[in-house]
């Protein structure tokens, strides 16, 4: 469906509302996805949106309320009373009941779960509720299917039967001992295909990845990314069996890891959705612009220190600009390709030493190209007194802005902070500074001013 | 395991490669998973690289073949024969197969192809090479397990008996009618809890997402995230069941998307791996250097245009970096926020209009914090003579380059380039010279020069 076509139909949904075609709504939603539902809903306003859960069943309403977006949700659900909410939360798969109660007041997340009808259920919310949403524990569900490794085929697919309507992806089967420990896995596949009266033992495949539940979701990722997995079980550290994490939860993990890291290079301070308020966005933004700021009047007293040579050869602030952007430049293209390489799996027989000198020899091409074509261009067409100033001084920036766009992401990395970071206003302002500080250096030994 | 552990544990496998203790590594193999084992081939040279291969069942080589890297494998695979190569492709899925073949030179790659044991898979294979890479079509395996509509439960269990060997993930048994049209899906669980004379017509879930051979896989990777996917089936335009895409190679794409934006915003302009040669590298990045060098000349130019005011008040020099750095880091903020929300879901109530008066009322605010600031420091600390004309052009430049950020992804994207560029060197370069001339006008006409 192409976004026009969309946009009709919304609006074909939003006058269906307004005459309260009950029936027209309902077999119309009842042809949807429940992701489909859900975009549809950042188009309506928060009545017509009630009205559209409210045609729903409490089941695919669930679903829709899971799949929101926190800061809608949140909007959204504030007219809910805890008792509206309940008849959705018991649909809720565990993982996704935890985010959504966690958006709500105490008071109403204790109501919630004091009334719901499945105490087991509301038993593993509690549970969940304990971690930090940014670990295996806070992403894992408890919607599982788990055998004792001394079952029988059949026995498992007893369980399998009694928890059809709770667990409604299964994914595969964790085997565990009498103690809950974690013991391996089989997949369905092998159940389907084994003889009702073989033993679980005899089937199962015991070597398995598998998280603690206090290990970071960065580290969950990497382990599903490497050893390609839609599905990994979270022990505790007894290697009890507590939860499963899928990859869908995985995939928003990288897709939010990459937007924080294009923030971060930004010199955007606070993830910032679009439908923030102007105070947020400006308050995200300002930080970094501030620092940036400091930056350029500490430049500013910088160069105030040559003001007698600015007299004298005025031409030199011509080449300001070029100067700082060509450190900038090479500061941040440096420092990307470092972030990538500590990103991706460390790669072949190349010792550190090696790479140094690989971006040393990087350096110096580029830095050779750069000056070369400027002393060309200023020598031939130009301002040829400061030709050889301007190019001498554009080399000794390249080859620093090389150094420092390599070494900041490092030094960030050890001391615990994003090395994204290294590729924004952090390395454009530091080389701001250290160009000016060379261009000028230059300019004065070779003009012997 | 921890780095320095691993490290000292593939030191010992290289020992053992040296005394030729096959029984050593063979033992050491079978215990390890196969990603582990491609990690270890990262840190061995390719002689001892092809001995672990040796040691390995053709089947785990296999598998170790296919996570290789593509620049690593393909400079392994070099030394390998047709005959040689022959051994592993017969256990690598049909979409691995194509990527390994593709990296071949057309002899070899249709020698194997003509020695195949398996014929129906040398066939799939050759169909999946004639597709794009970057399309449905070529992420796609051909490994499935699809069920005719009018088949019994029993029936479909004996199809994933027969092709238990070749399909070694199921996930889901894919519907067809007689033409091989798909029709819906059932789950694996639905088989096991159903009886055996059961009519698959009767269990399966007629609704299933599928993209089509040809669509790109930025749309496989948004659908399957949309509909929190770990597998999509591909139909022709006919809507015949083709084959499979699954959430691990998707996560690849989402990965790699990432690292492109990144490189464009870095202005890098190929993609370029650690282990690349140094010429590749400058390539890569000199053809942004140089446009920020043109504009660094353009900049000059345009200053010298000013030489006479520059004479009167060299003091105009000294904030010539703080306004193109601010009006740089705006504009790098403002642009990144727009292709954010351009690649998440279209959010609320919010027209095209209300977000560029945000956006404004957003620039408004950090500029006059921003020219505060300054005039603030200028007036009390400083040059009190120009504080105003610097703070004055200041926020200008905020104003400029907000809306320059905004509005050049939005224009890249309809022309079909990333967007993300616009968050890289060429929004700087533009900011850098757009500002210039503001700062030097708000000069010429606040000095009465």
């Amino acid at each position: 469906m192409s976004f026009e076509h969309t946009r009709k139909y919304y609006k074909q949904i939003e006058s269906a509302i307004r005459n309260e075609d009950r029936d027209f709504i309902v077999k119309e939603l009842s042809e949807m996805h429940y992701a489909d539902i859900t975009e549809m809903l950042y188009y309506l306003n928060t009545e017509d949106c009630r009205y559209i859960l409210d045609s729903l069943s409490p089941r695919v309403g669930a679903d829709v309320l899971s799949e929101l977006e926190e800061d809608i949700r949140v909007e959204f659900l504030k007219s809910f009373s805890s008792k509206e909410l309940l008849r959705y939360i018991d649909y809720v798969d565990s993982d996704d009941a935890v985010d959504i109660l966690n958006e709500q007041p105490v008071k109403v997340r204790e109501e919630v779960l004091s009334h719901m009808q499945d105490k087991e259920k509301a038993n593993n919310i509690l549970e969940l509720l304990h971690y930090d949403e940014d670990c295996a524990g806070g992403l894992m569900a408890k919607e599982l299917i788990k055998a004792n490794v001394n079952w029988t085929v059949l026995q498992c697919i007893e369980e399998i039967r009694r928890q059809a309507t709770k667990v409604d992806k299964i994914y595969t089967v964790y085997v565990v001992d009498d103690h809950d420990v974690l013991l391996g896995r089989v997949s369905l596949k092998r159940i389907i295909l084994a003889k009702d009266e073989a033993k679980i033992k005899d089937i199962y495949v015991p070597e398995i990845a598998m998280v603690n539940t206090f290990q970071a979701e960065e580290e969950v990722a990497e382990l599903m990314q490497k050893y390609d997995l839609e599905v990994i079980p979270v022990v505790n550290v007894q290697g009890k069996l507590q939860g499963r994490i899928t990859i869908d939860d995985i995939v928003d993990v990288i897709t939010e890891q990459a937007e924080i890291d294009q923030q971060a290079m930004a010199g955007i301070s606070e993830s910032v959705e679009p439908n923030d308020s102007v105070i947020t966005m400006s308050r995200a933004r300002l930080p970094w612009l501030i620092v940036g700021m400091f930056g350029g009047l500490l430049g500013a007293k910088f160069i105030g220190i040559f003001e007698n040579e600015l007299t004298l050869v005025p031409a030199m602030a011509f080449f300001i600009p070029l100067i700082t952007a060509t450190g900038g430049n090479v500061g941040i293209q440096s420092s990307t390709i470092v972030v990538q390489s500590m990103a991706s799996s460390p790669s072949v027989q190349e010792t550190m030493a090696e790479r140094f000198f690989k971006v040393l020899l990087v350096a110096i091409v580029n830095g050779l190209v750069i000056a070369g074509l400027v002393f060309v261009f200023n020598y031939f067409l130009g301002d040829s007194s400061l030709a050889f100033v301007v190019s001498a001084a554009l080399f000794s920036v390249v080859m620093l802005a090389s150094f420092m766009g390599t070494i900041t992401p490092i030094v960030l990395d050890r001391f615990g902070i994003n090395p994204a970071l290294a590729s924004g206003p952090f390395i454009t302002t530091t080389n701001d500074l250290l160009g000016l500080a060379v261009y000028f250096s230059v300019a004065k030994v070779l003009l012997h001013m």
